[in-house]
């Protein structure tokens, strides 16, 4: 989850929301992202759904059978629906995201039968500070927007 | 619809799954996209969110407003995802799938006002033609694995 956050990092660093991803395979490190929404203007460049695209170039299939999914934040619909399809065995995450989690707070994609696949998952790993990046993330942003009326 | 048909139709040429979207954006098409995940093996190649990509890129921006996604099957939980995440205003779809289809079938993703953004949705359009390409390929596929079988 380190890895993750170092990910996150990143993100924060050029003004993107704070979320890192990181995909290990048999104990290797094969896939690290983190979120570009803004920079890429794409929708769909969340950090879990760049990491698992990287994962399947590097596995070279769209099974990422053996692996885990890292991530400082609960999975959005979307993500938790990419794991799905990826059918990734297990997903450990940081903080939840009561807006839009999908795997624990709003619903559990993760875990319902009635899909071809299901996920072992661990959730609050470092909780804490992957929820203060996204926490110290926000409260910046306001202040800079704050400073920016005045001006 | 018959636009999103044709790219089904090309799908099932290279025997991938036959799902076609496209997106419209002001009575204009602006992305054509349909499944591509053997192909790529890459888990994240829908035809909806290959479109929804193309659809970005050609706005230039990661929302979609003011356009409409056109889909042979209900969208799946990542599709549906995505299509919260780009804030695609309105979706049209075919056939439904029991099995996966998180618009109607076993969740109703697009119509959760819990999340930041919902969808009109329509449903049921060409869904007979849509259908049956599906019916059509499976078929296809159990009757070549039996005649392997038989070699």
């Amino acid at each position: 989850m380190n890895l993750a956050i170092e990910e996150a990092k990143k993100a924060a660093s050029i003004g993107e929301v704070p979320i890192g991803a990181i995909v290990v395979y048999k104990g290797e490190v094969i896939a690290k992202a983190y979120n570009l929404r803004e920079t890429t203007q794409n929708a769909t460049t969340h950090a879990e759904l760049l990491a698992i695209q990287e994962a399947c170039r590097n596995i070279g299939s769209w099974r990422l059978e053996e692996t885990t999914l890292y991530v400082t934040l609960e999975p959005c619909p979307m993500c938790a629906g990419a794991i799905l399809q990826s059918r990734i065995p297990r997903v450990v995450y940081g903080a939840r995201d009561s807006k839009a989690g999908c795997v624990d707070s709003l619903y559990k994609l993760l875990n319902d039968n009635r899909f071809n696949h299901m996920c072992e998952v661990t959730e609050g790993v470092l909780a804490e500070q992957c929820g203060n990046l996204l926490t110290q993330f926000f409260r910046d942003l306001r202040a800079q927007k704050k400073n920016q009326k005045r001006q």
